[in-house]
């Protein structure tokens, strides 16, 4: 049993620790609500910075944040670390493997996951960049290969260790690809001195016909530069039709051999059984809301950030699934609550950024469209003061000081987490 | 193969990079050697740190160094991660998964592992701690059980979730039990107010006498008082016999229910197939070197630090296991390889010390016995120099006096690394 204890206050039941998720919880907490928040993972993830950890320039512990340290003050809010598995919401009740409980409102906030569009093929063989454990993975992977292709004589096996291809051409995958360019330029000479780095390629494929597509024409044109002055090879146009963990496979025939392929490809809705998405193709699997961010048709149910598809005028497929708008709906969903009142949601766009590297980065700020050392001090800024917690303010800074004075992460090592049957078989 | 050029210098093939390994082949990378340092991590862990990071108060990046940077600026020295199975001695060879690799000159530095004195179901059940993966299980296990303990409305089935049992009343007990009881006093009512700290119990098992065997008696009554002023159930004198992942049995007839149990009651050497060790009571499984550490008998192959065993006057069941003799060992070698001389190892002891919690710890320097603060103070210090690298010694600094001000480790994660399979099954 979830074992929550009774109150007179209306229980809130959110589902998911996202920017959606704890801003809604924290803004609830305040007033005379029972807040329940449900999360498969005991801390806030920072997901912007995830290929950072990826790449060993930051820990996993400076952009994750512990749920409980971050509601300490706030009694009313009752953390329960386990899965969704159904949602009924006729008897308004959601199920847990630890039991069921009734809930007055429900909000999903479940975010987004990868979109493998249903190949099964790329789903096992390729590495999403969502979860920190999946960056953890992809850390590993990278450092245990340049370790086997230090010993593998031969050119072709070599290859498949050391390059790697990524698919998608949108903010992750740039990111990616730009500190995967500077680590091969900064980091390989010196700490793989025995490989030739000249051997290591980087592929960037885009399926469309420029990068960054949420974002201007200036940008994607400077980003394409930044990443071919970097020795990137991207590839616009470029669809990858099958990779067998070996090679990868695109529909004009390339054939590349690559043990590391990741997928940046796409997202869909991180859907709970019970309640029915929207799979139509522009829609990637969500939820659909109305302005007030109801579910349609369902009671007393609501769906914030990624997983709400909200058309309206201004966004006739939807907000982009960004930090800000999960922020801003939060906020919105919960003005709405506590006033007990229908304010319909509007967004007001910050803007947009990527980096790709030291120095560099674009942004679209309104009509202003900035590349470059500004664009990256910018990029630096706003992540920064988005990222929750003041030590991890001051430890990602230091890093990134430390990194950026150096050239050189010091984080490169390959750790397990070791025999996790251990605690898990009892 | 391992890939390692030829050279017309000697070739020290040195297994381990523990304190003993790392420092050996600083020195004799200065000198017209070829280096060839193998350990299966490509990281330098420092040991005496690794119950904070089960009990996240510090990061695993903080307390370990990547063995690529250690070695940047070294040509001369190869590193490859991998194990060695087998040593062949009349071949002068050293066998590993990737292939034979020919020595001049060979040094074990392969260090100390858990002693489960042949038990397996302590080997299976319990928690040992002297890898960094076994303090991330630890610390997950930890954190998991407390989420589950929430849920569970059965008083003793909630015991077995949140009461922890040490066995072994060595510095590794001493100091996790320390700070176990602070986490329970100062984390416990905050983190999770819907638990009753006071139902969390922390026993503390020692087979002997006292606690802190290798100090002085002084030392012992201090951190035994220590940690009864914390809440410890210590128990002196008390054998643990039977664990079979729920309930511990000892001795005298005892029965408690815990699913966490820590093995911290025994070292053996980490010993090599095809080199024998000396299994003897007192010996704990290590190898014997003469006083120049030679192994008996066998042509250029030495041991030193934990490993090596080198009964002597003043010693004469060997040195300590501790860092300052794996240190000290290495110097010696390396001026004897390098001179090609015969320079006897003389330990001088440094003195030692255990903390046990906040302000609270105890040190033997000579004849100068400390407890308290000052004692504190120097544990700190002396630890915080001891790290390899300028930037672990800066955040772990400021982990500490953010710990220390905040009466709060921020790093209470339940972080597990994901999907291994994936990078492991190519």
């Amino acid at each position: 049993m979830l074992n929550i204890p009774d109150s007179s206050h209306d229980r809130i039941v959110i589902i998911g620790a996202g920017f959606a998720g704890i801003n809604l919880a924290k803004k609830l907490a305040r007033k005379n609500f029972q807040v329940v928040l449900i999360d498969k993972n005991n801390y806030h993830q920072f997901q912007p910075l995830l290929y950072q950890v990826a790449m060993a320039g930051l820990e996993p512990s400076s952009i994750i944040f512990p749920l409980r340290k971050l509601f300490q003050r706030n009694k009313n809010v009752h953390i329960r670390i386990t899965s969704v598995t159904d949602i009924d919401a006729d008897k308004k009740q959601v199920s847990t493997p630890l039991g069921t409980i009734y809930y007055d409102k429900l909000v999903i906030a479940t975010g987004a996951t990868t979109n493998f569009f249903g190949n099964n093929q790329f789903q096992k063989n390729t590495f999403p960049l969502k979860s920190l454990s999946e960056s953890l993975s992809l850390r590993n992977a990278i450092l245990s290969d340049l370790e086997l292709a230090l010993t593998e004589p031969d050119y072709d096996h070599r290859q498949g260790y050391i390059d790697i291809v990524i698919v998608g051409g949108g903010p992750t995958g740039v990111e990616l690809a730009g500190a995967l360019a500077e680590m091969k330029k900064y980091i390989l000479p010196k700490d793989y001195p025995e490989l030739n780095e000249k051997e290591v390629d980087i592929y960037l494929f885009q399926g469309g016909d420029r990068l960054l597509m949420g974002m201007s024409d200036e940008a994607s044109d400077k980003a394409l530069k930044f990443l071919q002055r970097l020795g990137v090879k991207v590839e616009l146009n470029k669809r990858v039709t099958e990779y067998d963990g070996k090679y990868v496979t695109t529909k004009d025939g390339q054939k590349i051999v690559a043990h590391k392929v990741i997928w940046a490809a796409g997202i869909k809705g991180n859907v709970i059984q019970g309640i029915k998405e929207d799979c139509q193709s522009e829609r990637g699997c969500r939820y659909v809301v109305d302005q007030y961010h109801q579910m349609s048709g369902i009671q007393d149910v609501y769906a914030v950030g990624d997983i709400a598809y909200m058309p309206s005028e201004d966004y006739p497929y939807g907000h982009p699934q960004v930090a800000q708008v999960a922020i801003q709906q939060s906020k919105n969903l919960a003005h709405n609550l506590i006033k007990k009142t229908l304010r319909p949601f509007a967004y007001k766009d910050k803007g947009s950024m990527a980096t790709i590297g030291r120095n560099k980065a674009v942004a679209d700020i309104g009509k202003l469209k900035m590349s470059g050392f500004f664009a990256w001090l910018l990029w630096l800024f706003v992540h920064l003061i988005s990222l929750i917690g003041f030590k991890n303010k001051v430890f990602v800074f230091l890093n990134w000081v430390w990194n950026y004075t150096t050239y050189d992460q010091s984080l490169r090592v390959i750790i397990n987490a070791g025999p996790e049957e251990k605690a898990n078989s009892k």
